[in-house]
């Protein structure tokens, strides 16, 4: 075991909030206040990286202990985010500052890019002979880090779909009679976990969704309207869910801004309009009257949706990562191990920083159905234990019809 | 009081589904249940009006009675709902439907259309002779029903709106370096209530939604350019909600839908897409950053924000127009009525049908601030009881700063 590294700890927070990260914020802060021997100050940096490079920090130990622990239930990202593409010149600033601030612990809650981030720092730091411990701890909505089962943040998003999905689906099956088509436009660039999760809202036959479009999967407008019209002939109405980073077979994205204020520092067009698409599509090829709902942040951060294993999971991974640095590991990413699903159980590993900040996973072809619009059973026994206790049960009746005495 | 009717009761349920219509079809059976030497059997039309047109009639004698419990928490109408325009000959339909399955108690629970509807079946039997109690069980999320302090559904959707609201504006705060703007489009053809509601998002200073935009007031782009500049100057970013039925100078909606597939019964196109504008016209003038959330229908059938409060003013709202029936109450809807606000506490009145059906009650001038971006105090004071419980608290940080060592 290496030596006891004497120092200051600082955390910060990156990318799309989401319902839990806030709980991974506490699992640093108060397992790093727990080691106040080793660790002589907990900080938080504003904003992510930018709080780092611009030396906006605070101190979490000012903070009262009840506040550190509300954080598990409170939604988005109580130090901010950023997106920020990190340069040469940036990193060598960033090391400046944990050099005048004694900082040997660094943790970087977020998604590939930070894990990235995470990483150079690492070596930077390696490099000029300064100690100091870096581990990522793993967030995103979008479940597509690999080498970890799932991700934090995922199991919550999935149950405000899978719930929502629910409601606004029997809504429709309420009023299909004047509008006949919905459509539910869910986040998502290349992966299709948060969509696919809408699945876990059928509890009953004939259920919504009636079709899933997923990003691993070409959407043929023909195909597409066929769909819609065979579940319209069956149940008189259709919900569909689709991702709004869903592609057509040329392998663009249906829809996405084409302003450039619209492009962030990666590079990436915000995605979004596809829904409103397959509305004015569905309307003029299958005749038939659609709406769209397209719910966007809020999804991703409702705490009243928030998955109780989701939170604490994201706990465990932030805490897991102060105990891994405080024995010595740097340079990785802690993950979630599913050790058997009934009861489900999740022990945590550790991943390569690098090797994380370069893999997208994208769903499994065995997650997916062989006509590319929905998911399969398997897939449902994945997501299904992360959004925490089951859906409650609904009211259906029997329907015992009364016998017609005219016509 | 007047000799008791005997005979069957029907309930039905019309228009946009909501959180608590179920509750209020459950006030109706159970209450019509426990009446059984006079109300000789219960039974449900399926999608409103036209279960009877067409005598699709099932009865709720035969469901289990914890499935008419369960209803007060389940979303959307269990009974299917619809927005059918009544004809004349429809009328005469409707008598004889009634009189061949011997209906002497009948409940429309829905908006103005709906006591319209019932108010008109009600004079046609007294002109046919036909003994028969109409009542109508107010409903709507649009909370646009005269003569009543809130509507039924109001609650639900308002606590959906400012928990929703609330969260998505710590999204914004937190990632607003990147996504400078935010706009949510909630739900309202006339009546800005729903939106209004988004003003019990607020628990700390600064916090979204920082402008309101209701269709009781015209919306002037550079007016709403200016405001929008002028919070993104003061924090950094901004949120704010608009009706879909915002109007412009001319008191024409700024976005509804110009497909002819979108016109319901009524003529009235399909409202929605204002917030896709807005979010164009700021990036375009303003040169910020925006996108926007709409949750459309999820909005208004959510059981996890369900308003507890609602919920049992909507089970009372059905209980006592059978109530009233029994009595000899007819051609009447139940209203709430506010005896106090401190604690909050609600009776029931009765309103004549066609008075309720003619009117259409708008945010009164002293629940809109001078400027038309927001809502008053005296709003808030009204709209907060209806959400139930207060929500949850969230953890805010001190931040204390610590001393700068660079730059």
């Amino acid at each position: 075991m290496a030596a006891k590294l004497k120092g200051n700890l600082v955390v910060a927070q990156s990318g799309g909030p989401t319902a839990v990260i806030n709980a991974s914020l506490a699992g640093v802060a108060q397992e790093g206040l727990v080691h106040g021997e080793v660790i002589t100050g907990v900080f938080g940096a504003l904003h992510g990286i930018e709080g780092i490079l611009y030396e906006q920090l605070i101190d979490l130990g000012k903070e009262r202990p009840s506040t550190l622990t509300l954080l598990r239930k409170t939604p988005s990202s109580a130090l901010g985010s950023c997106r920020h593409k990190v340069t040469t010149d940036d990193y060598d600033t960033i090391l400046k500052v944990f050099k005048a601030h004694n900082i040997r612990y660094f943790f970087y809650i977020g998604g590939n890019d930070s894990m990235d981030t995470a990483h150079r720092v690492d070596q930077l730091a390696a490099d000029a002979g300064y100690e100091l411990r870096c581990m990522g701890v793993p967030k995103t909505i979008d479940n597509d880090l690999d080498f970890t089962d799932h991700c934090p943040g995922y199991g919550s998003v999935s149950r405000w779909i899978a719930s929502s999905v629910r409601d606004a689906g029997l809504d429709t099956e309420a009023i299909g009679v004047v509008d006949k088509v919905k459509v539910i436009e869910i986040m998502g660039r290349n992966a299709g976990w948060i969509t696919a999760a809408s699945a876990l809202a059928r509890d009953h036959e004939g259920a919504a969704p009636h079709l899933i479009y997923l990003p691993e999967r070409p959407v043929y407008w023909d195909k597409l309207f066929n769909d819609v019209q065979k579940v319209y002939d069956r149940l008189g109405y259709c919900v569909l869910t689709i991702c709004e980073g869903a592609k057509g077979p040329d392998g663009k994205p249906l829809a996405a801004s084409t302003r450039s204020i619209d492009v962030d520092a990666f590079g990436h067009a915000q995605m979004g309009g596809v829904a409103d698409l397959l509305c004015r599509e569905i309307a003029a090829n299958v005749k038939l009257k659609a709406r769209f709902d397209k719910p966007g942040t809020i999804q991703r951060v409702s705490i009243a949706l928030q998955s109780k294993t989701d939170q604490e999971e994201a706990y465990l991974v932030g805490q897991m990562a102060v105990r891994h640095a405080l024995a010595g590991v740097s340079d990785k990413m802690v993950t979630l191990v599913r050790e058997s699903n009934e009861p489900y159980h999740c022990t945590t590993g550790l991943a390569d920083l690098d090797k994380v900040a370069n893999a997208e996973k994208l769903m499994p072809a065995d997650f997916i159905n062989e006509a590319g619009n929905d998911v399969t059973e398997k897939f449902v026994e994945y997501a299904l234990p992360l959004i925490g206790a089951p859906l409650p049960k609904y009211a259906y009746f029997k329907k015992v019809a009364l016998p017609k005495h005219l016509g």
